[in-house]
């Protein structure tokens, strides 16, 4: 690390928060593209969508010749990361060449380079936590790996088992289609069956036939979907668990070391005792954090300095980040805006009563009783004048309650970053407010009521009575403690939108415009089938499933989340129709593409259920655990301490 | 504790393992009276089921009785279990008496005394570890009701905008009723959701109104099926095992305090110290354990007694029962039979290369090879002449390998009892052979092919494929931890049984005859509805579902399992039909009932699918969890050093 004042402007640049904002910004763009290009939600011609994308690359490439000038060269191209987007980068703009002459030579062709977008969010530099996930994933893969190999042995195992039972017993689905007659559409069958989508399908003809085999099909059940799938939970929770807290211990020695080396070049002498002097440690902290208060910094330092020599040792030097992260509310009991106003009327009796009515419980639980009724009024058919008219009475009532707090309590105070209901409070019942007046103003002007506004107006209405939620302790800590994997999720997030947008281009490049979405009110007979005679007759266009498919990017996020939460979807996709769905899907591929098709959605499916929902579960059963067993830190401690 | 001879003899006769497994017997034989009782499988007169449900009822009584000799009056009747047996066992005599009354009288009753029986298996003596599960969850209830209650909440605040939202739009299903119409359908409509079971019927309809409602759906799902039940896992799984932490940590003390009496009487003082000398304990230890041998006595000793003393301390007696716990495998390197009968041929060159030959790696690699050709095989159509001679052949095979390991290891170490696989091998081969012939001597005799004996060889060679795991590490590594849960997996069945018993009971007494099934080549008309106008055209009949009925307790058992482990089945009895199924059920009934059938339903799942699954996937994750960590104990430590 070169320490010139040249080089430190330079890394204090690239560590600025609007830079990190800004490449985000452009990665999130160049992400967002996918919704212009063809096959497009809203069509741009090619020359804007590929201008936009060199911009993004252009913004991104600064970036990483920024980074190579802050850190020595020689860490620079030993970094995978750093590699990766310069081969990404360069790969964009070879298929961008390549698609662009094809297409003005009036070729059409694969853009087989958006698959790789999602890996800039990863290997972006600030992407340190997405990469971690997907490290601590890539370390599991091998113990989930052997229990999924005896899952599928398992699966072969009962197929062999299903094939033989019931393969010759002629068994048919009520749609008439026989099923079990051959191997690989047996193990097809229970791979469905895992998600139970199609249980009745396949399991009442047998059962029909003779209650045996309902024992086959629940043994079934239990072995693969429930052992099977609890054992792949612990084990991803457990691995993932595991080399998380692995790659915290590798941070936190790299933490250490750094600080040790920022303690050598800060060191005094004092007798043989290495330490650093206040006045330095000020200095320090005011560079690394200058928002700091002095009163806060002092408490700080009175922390680490407990006999008030005027230095610090190393020990106590290597605290400082941990103590720094430490989030200390000041609040300071500023007064009221009014007080400083008109003290006379703030101080008055009848002010005085209205504080001690603000503040008492009695003052709760009557608005949780409104609260109450509204959900009752709610509920009634808001075309009865009365209702209508009883909600400008709530809204109002709403209105004082937030009136009354503000005027007893210090706004400021009111408003802090850490009150979340406040803030909820705040904005539901003035945003409730707006749409109540601007859907009067338009039903008044014209008779006329806008579905969107009044849609609006009934969530923001029935948003409002989760406030009731905030009253009782024991929900409150419930909440508490699902907001606390908040941050972790977010992560979380990225790591699911690179799945997801890989799977969408993918899917999107193979299924587009095989299924069309006609307008409810379209006479063309081509509805019947969504658009494409091989559907004639099927399930999936009888029940009306048009609207799943590949025909643009937001659609392909919705039927793939779909595939995600509901195991009914993948039924959906799926059940007797889903032979007839990639049928459909593959309609003019060969036989090969036909199979690559079916791998399609059961490698999305393998990927999502055994890896991103245990995922989910184990950060919701990890923040519980952790709650259960929760102790504040050393230094959480000696802070609150020294406070009191 | 009365320590005269005839008391001692008393307590021993009452703690022979006999009486155990007959009061058991006894139990069994009165939870499977339903078998025969009307509605019945197998009907029997109401004067046989009465007598024999006397005859249990006496044992059971006389059970009670030796268990109040044994123990000290006043602690028997402060124990609520005893209690509880003797007001059980009064109310089953009641219940005989009014319904034999009645019966006689030519009226008929309902005999709801039968729901109690399952509690005769939680009551009696022996069943501590069922007590402590139902008082573990007990216990655990208060924490997973507030999380219900806030579910519960969600459920109302998605309802009440599913009603808002989705109610006005006129969305009709595939079958063309509409829903959401109506709060309290919503709240239903939304609850079967839950399960993802009715979600394209809910969901395509308002989906092709307008992409937006997806994202209501996915928001639903995923806030209330993933989050919430994740919550109810961690709760669960956090509950049960600190309330079996504190059970067993109590037992462990009581423990402690009864070796410490024992300590006391049997001490003898040498100088200061109170000590027990060898010969008391091999005394006491030859009373405990008679089947134990010298050889591991004096092992267990020479671990108390590390200094060779003669003698023991408090701390050191203290560990005996623990000792006497670790199970140690006396493997005796016994000769092989034929090495005593002829030894001159067994160790001949021959024999020994043979020797060689069934120990080396490749003999397992060529079996396991064999089994691989074999799966080939079995998947081949059977009706093939050289498919159904290959069979000979593979079973000519395995036998061979059986044989030549019997004679390559001593038959009583092969068959030793932790030998799993070699059991497992023997049993198969053993059976298919048998049902081989058999069906090969029916086909011969009369070219009649038996389906039942077909469908017993089938299984029997699909388990032999089995066998592979065995051979690779890491799978059996698996399936040992999931095999090691089969202990406390007993007592889980058993509470399961309690709660299906208890439903099974009530459902067939609120839902017996409702629905008939017809032989499938019935030419009845009322086949097509069931036997029950009210299903005439109802998607339920249509599907074939008649099978699904409360008609006789086996009956009961399946429906009540496929609600457990089929999401899908909540649909089968819910989706569209399930009010048509309600209203079936309760087809007599007044509205009054119509809803207490509905909550029926909804309570059994809410039971099965909060508690019952919850606690099964939280033994799952234990077991793997104690895997990952595991150590052993000191004891075994010491145990292991001193044979090394």
């Amino acid at each position: 690390f070169d320490p010139s004042p040249q080089a430190v402007r330079l890394y204090l640049l690239y560590n600025h928060g609007l830079l990190h904002v800004l490449v985000y910004v452009f990665i999130m763009v160049d992400l967002a593209l996918a919704l212009f290009e063809e096959p497009a939600v809203v069509s741009l011609p090619l020359w804007a969508t590929s201008a936009m994308e060199l911009v993004c690359l252009l913004a991104i490439t600064l970036r990483v010749i920024h980074y190579s000038k802050v850190i020595p060269r020689r860490i620079f191209f030993r970094d995978p990361k750093n590699l990766c987007i310069i081969v990404i980068i360069t790969l964009f703009l070879i298929d961008m060449i390549i698609y662009g002459a094809l297409y003005a030579s009036g070729h059409s062709s694969v853009r087989w380079s958006r698959v790789l977008r999602p890996l800039l969010l990863v290997n972006v530099t600030e992407g340190q936590q997405l990469r971690r996930a997907f490290r601590s994933i890539r370390n599991a893969l091998p113990q989930i790996l052997v229990v999924f190999c005896l899952f599928i042995f398992s699966l072969l195992i009962f197929s062999l088992m299903a094939l033989k039972l019931l393969g010759k017993r002629n068994l048919k689905t009520i749609d008439g289609t026989s099923y079990f007659t051959n191997y690989l559409e047996s193990v097809f069958e229970l791979y469905v069956l895992l998600t139970t989508a199609n249980s009745p399908d396949v399991m009442m003809p047998a059962y029909n036939y003779s209650s045996y085999f309902a024992i086959f099909f629940i043994l079934y059940i239990v072995i693969n979907t429930y052992t099977f799938m609890s054992v792949f939970l612990a084990v991803v929770y457990n691995n993932y668990k595991k080399h998380l807290k692995e790659e915290v211990r590798q941070l936190v020695k790299t933490k250490r070391q750094k600080l040790r080396r920022a303690f050598c070049l800060l060191k005094e002498n004092i007798g043989t005792n290495p330490v650093v002097s206040q006045s330095r440690w000020t200095e320090l902290v005011k560079q690394v954090q200058p928002n700091i208060s002095t009163a806060h910094r002092e408490l700080l330092w009175s922390i680490l300095d407990h006999n008030n020599k005027g230095h610090i040792g190393k020990q106590a030097f290597l605290q400082i980040a941990d103590l720094l992260n430490i989030q200390v509310i000041t609040l300071k009991s500023r007064p009221h805006p009014f007080q400083l106003w008109m003290p006379a009327l703030y101080n008055s009796t009848v002010s005085r009563i209205i504080h001690r009515i603000v503040k008492h419980r009695v003052f709760v639980f009557v608005y949780d009783a409104v609260i109450l009724v509204n959900a009752v009024f709610i509920g009634l058919d808001e075309e009865d004048p009365l209702v209508s008219n009883a909600e400008w009475a709530f809204l109002t009532l709403y209105l004082l309650e937030i009136l009354l707090k503000l005027y007893t309590f210090e706004p400021r105070a009111f408003f802090a970053r850490h009150q979340f209901w406040n803030w909820f409070d705040t904005i539901i019942i003035l945003s409730a407010l707006l749409a109540t007046i601007i859907n009067a103003a338009l039903k008044s002007s014209g008779g006329y009521t806008s579905r969107q506004i009044l849609d609006i107006v009934f969530i923001l209405r029935v948003l409002r009575l989760i406030r009731v939620v905030d009253t009782i302790p024991s929900f409150r800590a419930i909440i508490d403690t699902l907001t606390r994997i908040g941050p972790p999720m977010l992560t979380f997030g990225q790591l699911i939108l690179v799945v997801y947008y890989i799977f969408a281009m993918v899917g999107m490049e193979l299924f587009k415009g095989k299924i069309q979405v006609f307008a409810a009110n379209s006479t063309d007979p081509a509805r019947e089938y969504c658009g494409n005679p091989l559907l004639k007759d099927s399930a999936f266009a009888r029940n009306n499933y048009c609207k799943n498919n590949f025909n643009d990017v937001v659609s392909s996020f919705i039927l793939l989340l779909e595939l995600t939460v509901v195991n009914q979807c993948l039924n959906l996709v799926n059940k007797v129709t889903f032979l007839d769905f990639i049928l459909l899907l593959t309609g003019g591929f060969t036989a090969v593409t036909h199979n690559a098709a079916r791998i399609f959605f059961v490698l999305f499916h393998i990927v999502v259920v055994i890896i991103i929902i245990n995922i989910f579960v184990a950060f919701i059963l990890e923040a519980f655990f952790i709650e259960y067993m929760v102790e504040k830190t050393d230094l959480h401690t000696s802070l609150e301490k020294k406070i009191e």
